[in-house]
């Protein structure tokens, strides 16, 4: 009993650590500096510690985080790690560490004080080899015995490119993990991989030595001080936002980061990233979910974030090749043949600029484009993310007063017209509440004018401090706020929504354009259902499109097995039968008679629903019943149905009654299509009691490799159905019990559509224009409407093979 | 034999004379001239001939007509017909006669000789008495007989007022009715009626003396030269219209009319009418018809014409207050006070300036605004249609290249900065076809704004001579072309589109506005939903609003029946329980759950139902069930069923999977609620698979006045029903027969919300207070949720009975 107590608590204890980390009560709502729990020393190691970057950011933040936390309880040593030896690093990190600033909430003469002891307390490590690492170790354990001092955590900062990062997170594992009271946090910067299956090697290299809550991933967007205020302000003006947060009332949504430099100089990584990798897959992508996820409840619950995050990735449209257009810069292509030696035959299809149209499809949103957009060599330097609202106002006389102007929100992450930092809400919205204590409301005059509007008719809200992103987030990790950084699951979702457009770009030729402000409007581009396209045709036709014709609406009319056939390129033939699809119900509207439709399972009307939701708005839905040609029976809600299909497909888009939707009936009495319960029976009384004279207005057949249409199969006794409209079948593949529509049913329609499509029914279709009438062998051939009007719908792919 | 081919020889003529004025075959599509088929002498007689409108248009308009037309086979009399005796009519009449001017394509020397014969064949007619119709009668059939001519018709142009209209119909049928072979046309004007009462009524009454196609009711609107091509504008652009003419592409419609008169002098009549009768009724909504309408295949076919206009009406969101703002002049009240010789307490609530919203349910307009506007003393005068388009367009650089600018298309009606009639398209949408041979394209210099662009940005059409609204309907009325004029059923399809939103404004204060440049923004309104409202707070509050404090979200909670109560006036009570019910479901969704929510039918929940469709778009219908608390044995689709009620009312407006939706089996082997069927059984199976622990997220109730809920009836054995989950019931009120929840299952529900509403349950909310439970009495008392939460919505009406 005793035992079991223990056992319990125990339990307890450990799941208590193991949700510390997210564990918001620890933490403060307002990000005002609180220690983390445990007080003690803590080791801060840079490994990369002369490179670039912690030149530039890294020491400032490590600087500004001692200068800020010393004195409240913790104890600090710092190791610059570098591959050359300690004579040729010491006096390079010391040249680094001299340059730092102090943080504007010093005096001079505390400064001072604190960069003596801060340069104290620094000292160069070289960190090549496995021993190098053992060593390192040894002496931070030696040093903490030696001073009797409690140990609180380790704070590595892998500031080296990311082939290495396997490598050394092993030897950290192996040779400087502290003991079990004391954390170890890791800090990884992006590329974390090139795409999903590269990201997910490196994951599982990684969890190999370290633990999931040990790795901080850093996107330093999110350091970004108005990026790490979009949950805030969402949440502190739920007030105002739960009106207009919705397709209602937003427009669009664009989250842009312009550039005016090129690439030069970092050819040899760019050119294997290109924009879309580079700052699209991370920056952007995590200020599209901070705008679109749920609002957590607890703003610092990395768990419920990371839920929410998911979830909104789990609700995008897939992107395909439509989604984007990419754009090259005119002199890249020599700036690569130089930095990587290539001859000048190379030539480069990485994009340097981008416009994506991203939409989801959750209700709330739904319809919304959400245009993310990034390029090199462009007019201005510039990050923002902007909600224009639509315009809901009648100005009847007076078109310059503030409520005749554009709503909008903008998270102006910096630079561009503004120079800094700040939240602007336009003054015909609301008035925003503070996101926090260290922001404060400011007022601008009227002359700048920002997105067509003075500053004047804006709320306008700044840190009072600017704070660089690095600085910001090394202290996030000093304070264990995992909520601030990248989880694995979000980054994998991440690459897993992006990998399949960059798959679909790869070969795809960019749009050159030749920089600055000599752009003009070439890369203007517009949304056209949820794709985009370059507003204008392509100034320079570097390489002649591969099927320059294609793009015609190409339609040819003939004859197959002496009836009418269409045929076209896929996209053309599909949308010529939607088209005729969306005639017939439209005369059936002007006769005042219901539209009978009868539809076929597969992935070929899968292209026709889809494209009637998306261009055939007028289409007279109210008026058309759907019905199943045949269905497999299975649960009518499971995947392989035919009517899930079409469910999924058409009904959840397209506005029909529920009263004219009939899935035929295969399960009854808790089970699949036993003749006693009659099921195909009550279908065919369904059909009797509606369709006028059982005669469908339209029925949408394919044709199997086997030549079975609807289910009816080869040698299964199709005869027996005699006059019978609806009947049980058997198909030699699984599932093999269907339900169908006979032939009398199908041959009384007015109208029957047989859609072949794709090379893989070439052979078929050659094969089916030379026969006789076979039903036993070939059952398709038995479809002839008695009165109505046969029509085959061929792409050239199943024509002609090619 | 013989008899009956020449019988349907006969019925064949007449059906050809019956459609005769609406065949296109005898018409012109491009409204190039051409007389009507019969040719001979028409008698043209102006009843009110010496009147103002008269005066200013329809002389002008007749000697047009003449000039245009004399010499092409027709001969001509002109009849100005006044109350006043001969000797005092003819001076007046001659008067006006010679100021007339003639059609820019005659040269002067001809025009000379052609008024000098118009001034011989008009004469001054007194018609005040049933003999004077008589003689006139007689006059025209002696002229006729004298100079043996064939008749063609008669054109009774009707310049009275409306009051007179049933009475000279009378006499002009007694007493003018030409004989079989000719025709006659009767011209009419606005108002047709003051509401759709008075206006089915004067319709009853003309149509005892003209048949249907002898009337030609005048809106001068059609006769409008951008009015009249917005059908022919729509059909010919029709390439590039059917891409954008839709809720994807359209952003909006304004359909303006701004005066800068005000009703002075004409007080007698505008007091009784007002903005909204006068202008909106008609004008405008004739011209949001044209621009809503399916285009006809036959542009002159005035029966297809009439039919899409009557479908289009239909398909118009009812009108409420919340549909239109008002406003009244500020110095009208005195000017009502002065012309109708009122005492200075006298108020005049008749609005003289309006904005509406008007939405459609056709899916291919749903959710575009439609803005009616239009008032006296603003601003400027101007007539406009203007549909702007949503910005599908992503400016990466250049803001100022035409295809960041705004969409749009704007029929130009006249006046304003223009100053002619034109049709703009501009320049990044399309270049359209010329309307017809009497327009052309014109180019504008860059300076000009319209609509915040230069118009240079716009493809501009004009017509080649421009030419008055009555001069083009006269020709039109001579030519017999009834698609221009409007018919009795559109005219009441009209008004039975306004009255309700008339009668709901009779009682409202209009905003008092000071008129002209003062108006500022203080007329400007906007879009809440579907409704509108005024920016800006009234400056001037004439008269407190009735029920001031009912506007503020007022909800007060307490106990009832010992179970907790919300209760509120009705909107904020539904509008507490939208809220409720989407925190409850939207917790389930966090629980990973999915919804099941049983509901009732009734009316109560309507009004629920449309406050979630219309204000809860994040509501997690994807992740809800629909079960039925209850249901009618009535077929599903009945107006009757309560499935059918949530049908309608809900499902089609959310987006329920199909697969969520139950209704109750209460149709089974084609009959209703037979025991043997097992309808009961197989929904308590439904339940029992589907639902953890058959335990219902919540079950939304009514209680009724002899306190049965769901169909739980007093005196019917209910304890029978034992654990039983569904159960077939019987009411004492048709149809009898009933599928309901029982108790057993209503009370396993997480949460039962029970709402009443309205005056009538007042006597019943205070007796249910005061009972203990007596479930066979009242079976609404034995509701009480095993370990669920039971909440009582009342509103304030049914609590205190006010």
């Amino acid at each position: 009993m005793r035992k079991a107590t223990w056992g319990l608590l125990l339990l307890l204890l450990l799941l208590l650590a193991c949700v510390a980390t997210c564990d918001p009560s620890d933490q403060d709502q307002n990000g005002d500096e609180k220690g983390p729990r445990r007080r003690g020393h803590v080791s801060v190691v840079v490994v990369g510690g002369t490179g670039d970057l912690a030149n530039k950011y890294l020491w400032q933040g490590f600087f500004h985080l001692y200068a800020t936390q010393v004195g409240k309880g913790h104890t600090f040593a710092f190791y610059g790690g570098g591959l050359s030896p300690a004579d040729k690093g010491t006096p390079l990190l010391f040249e680094i560490l001299k340059s730092q600033t102090c943080p504007e909430e010093l005096s001079a003469e505390r400064c001072a004080l604190v960069r003596d002891q801060f340069l104290r307390l620094t000292q160069y490590w070289q960190l090549k080899t496995e021993e190098d690492y053992q060593t390192l170790g040894k002496h931070i354990e030696t040093q903490l015995g030696q001073e009797g001092m409690t140990e609180a955590g380790r704070f590595f900062y892998l500031s080296v490119p990311a082939f290495a990062y396997a490598n050394i997170a092993e030897r950290v594992n192996r040779s400087c993990r502290p003991p079990q009271n004391a954390w170890l946090r890791v800090v990884l910067e992006k590329p974390f991989g090139h795409d999903l299956s590269s990201a997910q090697e490196l994951a599982t290299q990684l969890a190999s030595s370290l633990k999931e809550d040990e790795m901080y991933r850093i996107d330093h967007y999110l350091g970004k001080q108005v990026v790490s205020q979009i949950l805030p302000f969402r949440k502190q003006n739920r007030k105002f936002l739960k009106q207009i947060w919705n397709k209602h009332h937003i427009d669009r949504m664009e989250i842009v980061l312009k550039e005016t430099l090129d690439a030069k100089g970092r050819i040899s990584f760019y050119d294997q990233y290109g924009v879309i990798r580079d700052v699209i897959q991370n920056h952007l992508t995590e200020v599209m979910t901070l705008l679109t996820m749920r609002v957590p409840k607890n703003l610092t619950d990395c768990k419920e974030i990371d839920q929410n995050k998911l979830k909104i990735f789990s609700a995008f449209h897939p992107l395909d090749k439509g989604s984007a257009v990419i754009g090259q810069y005119q002199s890249y292509n020599s700036e690569v043949q130089l930095e990587l030696n290539k001859t000048k035959d190379h030539l480069s299809l990485t994009p340097t600029f981008t416009g994506i149209a991203v939409h989801t499809t959750m209700p709330q949103y739904e319809g919304i484009p959400i245009f993310l957009m990034s390029g090199k060599l462009l007019d201005e330097r510039v990050g923002y993310a902007r909600i224009t609202f639509k315009n809901n106002v009648f100005c009847v006389q007076d078109p310059n007063s503030v409520t005749c102007k554009q709503k909008q929100i903008v998270f102006y992450i910096g630079h561009g017209a503004l120079g800094y930092p700040a939240i602007l809400v336009s003054k015909n919205l609301f008035r925003p509440a503070l996101v926090g204590s260290r922001w404060k409301e400011v007022s601008e005059d009227k002359d700048t004018l920002l997105f067509g509007m003075p500053l004047s008719d804006y709320y306008i809200q700044v840190p009072t401090v600017q704070r660089e992103a690095y600085t910001e987030l090394i202290l996030q990790v000093f304070r264990g706020r995992m909520d601030h950084f990248v989880s694995a699951d979000s980054l994998l979702a991440s690459w897993r929504f992006w990998t399949p457009l960059l798959n679909s770009l790869a070969h795809t030729f960019p749009r050159p354009y030749p920089g600055g402000a000599a752009n003009g409007n070439q890369l203007n581009f517009e949304l056209h259902g949820r794709e985009v396209r370059f507003c204008t045709e392509a100034l320079v036709n570097v390489i002649p499109q591969e099927r320059a014709g294609g793009e015609s609406f190409q339609v040819m009319q003939g004859k197959y097995r002496s009836a009418d056939m269409v045929s076209a390129w896929a996209e053309e033939l599909v949308e010529r039968l939607a088209n005729d699809l969306q005639e017939a119900a439209e005369e059936a509207v002007q006769e005042g008679a219901p539209f009978h439709l009868a539809l076929s399972g597969g992935s070929s009307p899968v292209a026709l629903f889809r494209r009637l939701t998306q261009h055939h708005y007028a289409f007279p839905w109210w008026n058309t019943h759907v019905w199943l040609a045949d269905e497999r029976c299975v649960p009518p809600s499971e995947a392989e149905s035919n009517f899930r299909t079409v469910h999924d497909h058409l009904l959840q888009h397209a506005r029909v009654p529920y009263f004219h939707v009939h899935p035929m009936p295969v399960q009854l009495n808790q089970r699949l299509c036993v003749e006693e319960d009659g099921g195909a029976l009550a279908y065919e009384r369904d059909i009797t009691r509606l369709v006028n004279a059982s005669s469908f207005s339209y029925v949408l057949l394919g044709v199997g490799y086997d030549g079975h249409t609807a289910s009816l199969f080869p040698g299964t006794a199709l005869d027996a159905h005699g006059e019978r409209l609806v009947a049980l079948t058997e198909s030699p593949v699984k599932p093999h019990q269907r339900m169908s529509l006979t032939f009398a049913a199908i041959n009384r329609a007015r109208r029957v559509s047989v859609l072949i499509m794709g090379k893989g029914k070439h052979e078929l279709v050659t094969q089916l224009s030379r026969i006789k009438d076979t039903p036993d062998r070939w059952p398709i051939t038995k479809i002839q409407p008695v009165s109505g009007r046969l029509v085959w719908y061929i792409d050239y792919d199943a024509l002609l093979g090619q």
